[in-house]
């Protein structure tokens, strides 16, 4: 018999009152409106290790979302992943309040300058005694990118290009400017580092100079462990080179495809598959009995907020769907027949396509597109957990609908299930987070371009 | 009888090995080697607390000091202010485990957008429940600046236009942005906020363009308990529009002019100068009687590292101290008999003359002024602290000689004496940062003009 290797778990959430819950921050029982207190995201924190979840994943978004409707009014008011803190004051709290959690910091490579974006992690990975993550995004909306000084989106070249720019200033600083022994931290002599080992890095690229050395001590992790979603083939190959962690399809009969895909990306830039991990988002309604979690599921989506719905997919597509009527059809829309569809992307002519039934109104399609739950009870929910690892995923970022009650339901009634199955860790291994995940040790591998950064440094591997 | 208003107090730190302890984090108990470690910084925010400080303060400095000798050698090697770690990952956690204690985050106005500034604020604000200040800073050392993507050091008039800019950019998201009603929570109408009650701030200034809206909702604080140290001319005018904690000088027979000035400038820029709060530096050093207070001052001061106080003074003065030889007199080198005091900067020139014997060697003068501590009893350091507040300062600065053994002496023997005096807080007062300082409720006062802001975007004071 071959033994599956287990699963990775994520809870995939941002420091909003609602994700990707569609206006369920509304249901009597949830307590996302407690956005701002502390308590609500300890108890969360402290819920997913009691769970032995691997990682707490925090999203970031840097504007309301502004396409439906030409404003932004319809994500205020509906609460659409707005407003939106930041999540890197929550992280050093939830990192304190548990002992082996790993927490994913998302950052855009256009909000702060790399010097101090590379202290910021170093610092978030020593308080946490290497549990940091770093999300790298080089997207935003339009709206962020004026805000930040930014005249408008830059091509997406030019943003792989500024990313590749900026990764490479950071790495220098985490892997290539303090040597592993240049703390010597002798009282007696009075001596803290040896300054012959704590280096400049003269980063000179075309977006970015750094000289170093940088600000702090190399951490338990140097590099923080690095996610990426990759959507675009430049996105793939960004994410190729770099990512320990990508983010595939949400739909598990194109996953194999797509995660061959990733892996062959990783090879093609000098790592071995193995270095990466391939995790698939996933969304579930659980109920005691079959029929009781559908009727969850039922009432559930009767809830979301249809304004909340078409908020988030216009901002998705970068198409505004209150062209739409909401009686139009799918069949309507996608022949032609409503003159609103011309100049609808590719991905939401997909989406669209994949409607059950053709004849359905627009409003049934975006609120059965919003609720793409797997329903059952805790084994049926567990089975098809398993099929996802039988698919070849590595892991999987746990969806919300309604917090904390989705992570409570996961903890109590999946955690014990898929333990027994063997896909899920017993017990935490010690060491970082890196080390948790890949079992190798708190540093990337020699074949990481981060890694490579050191070896043209210092001469070692 | 004049009842005295009480002192302020603030623990004077920055989130580093040594910050003006000149090399005594290498005496035997000092713990500050542990500064990586959360444990070491949550006791000692703890006992602050225990010992009813106000205020937690951290400084921060973006690059290594590097003009002693030329290069930053001489920090690096004795851990003067480096490593330094990002305090802004320290104070979430130190704000979780108090429930009284403000926390002072110093940050650079070059350091990051106003935009993403103002949420990392507002989160802290939030998560603290109202206890975050911010201290501004607008000039660094040229190394950070190259780091930055600054080319060189603006001029001085030229930090201040950013500065205003700035902070005007800053003031608008959290002031002017959401009206105090825009939340509505509303769960049966699923409406979190009220669209026509989020605006964009449209902001556009010589530096900054910022359209918002503000990313969060409003902070208890709205604006953070705003701080600024005041040296210069432009400086005196910008803290006097815009702090509401100001620094004044060490020495304290020039304090009252000094605190003149300041209220002065406060009262130029239509503010009350009950509306700013005057705070000195305080270092001591503690002994059960005078003499083994006196024994231990000098143990200390012959363990402070010369190395470090020639570096930190070579960066405060932006000048070499290098050039001169250990043996060189005072009088020499006010004399001009030494060829090295050529450009000598008038700042290191008047320190020089406050030498008590201008017969002392550059070593002996250089170990004197790096040891300005008040030597003495429990009592007599009680009696002292009285006099500051007869001089007129609102507040001391409390530096740490060992931490945390001098903040241990404060908290075990001059909180009690300074209680039973009525200089020091019998207990918190409620409430945010602010009120628990100037008594008035969470938010500026109508006259400063952050506020003024408000009434401009919403016609209310």
């Amino acid at each position: 018999m071959i033994r599956r290797p287990r699963l990775l778990f994520s809870a995939f959430n941002e420091f909003v009152l609602s994700h990707h819950d569609h206006g369920l921050w509304a249901y009597p029982e949830s307590r996302q409106p407690e956005l701002n207190s502390v308590d609500y995201w300890v108890n969360l924190a402290r819920l997913l290790e009691r769970g032995r979840f691997d990682l707490f994943f925090f999203a970031d978004v840097l504007a309301p979302y502004d396409i439906y409707r030409g404003n932004r009014d319809a994500a205020l008011r509906s609460g659409m992943q707005s407003p939106v803190n930041d999540p890197a004051v929550l992280i050093p709290i939830l990192a304190y309040v548990t002992q082996n959690l790993g927490f994913a910091l998302t950052e855009n490579i256009l909000q702060e300058p790399p010097y101090t974006f590379a202290r910021k992690i170093s610092t978030m990975d020593h308080l946490s005694r290497g549990r940091i993550a770093w999300n790298i995004v080089t997207s935003f909306l339009p709206g962020a990118g004026r805000n930040l000084g930014h005249a408008g989106l830059p091509s997406h070249e030019e943003r792989y290009g500024r990313a590749e720019d900026y990764v490479a200033a950071v790495y220098k600083l985490w892997e290539a400017s303090w040597e592993d022994d240049a703390v010597l931290c002798d009282r007696i002599a009075q001596h803290y580092a040896d300054p012959r080992k704590v280096h400049e890095i003269n980063h000179h690229g075309p977006y970015y100079d750094v000289i170093g050395p940088h600000l702090t001590e190399p951490s338990p992790q140097r590099t923080p462990l690095l996610f990426q979603a990759a959507a675009s083939s430049v996105g793939v190959q960004f994410a190729g080179r770099h990512a320990e962690i990508l983010f595939t399809s949400f739909n598990r009969t194109m996953a194999p495809q797509s995660i061959a895909r990733l892996r062959a990306a990783a090879v093609e830039a000098g790592r071995r598959s193995d270095q990466v991990k391939i995790f698939a988002g996933f969304s579930f309604v659980m109920g005691s009995t079959e029929q009781e979690a559908r009727q969850l599921a039922r009432e559930l989506s009767d809830r979301q907020s249809l304004e909340s719905i078409l908020t988030k997919f216009s901002g998705f597509w970068n198409f505004d769907l209150s062209r739409f009527d909401l009686n139009d059809t799918v069949a309507e829309i996608l022949n032609g027949d409503v003159a609103a569809a011309a100049g609808l992307p590719p991905i939401a002519r997909q989406a669209l396509s994949a409607a059950p039934e053709k004849s359905w109104s627009f409003e049934r399609f975006a609120r059965w597109m919003a609720a793409q739950h797997v329903v059952g009870t805790p084994e049926s929910i567990a089975e098809e957990i398993t099929a996802w690892q039988d698919a070849g995923v590595d892991g999987l970022n746990i969806y919300y609908q309604v917090s904390p009650r989705t992570y409570e339901d996961f903890v109590n009634e999946l955690t014990p299930r898929l333990t027994a199955r063997g896909i899920m860790q017993d017990s935490y291994t010690s060491g970082t987070l890196r080390h948790k995940i890949f079992g190798n040790g708190p540093f990337l591998p020699p074949e990481h371009p981060a890694r490579k950064a050191r070896q043209v440094a210092f001469g070692t591997s």
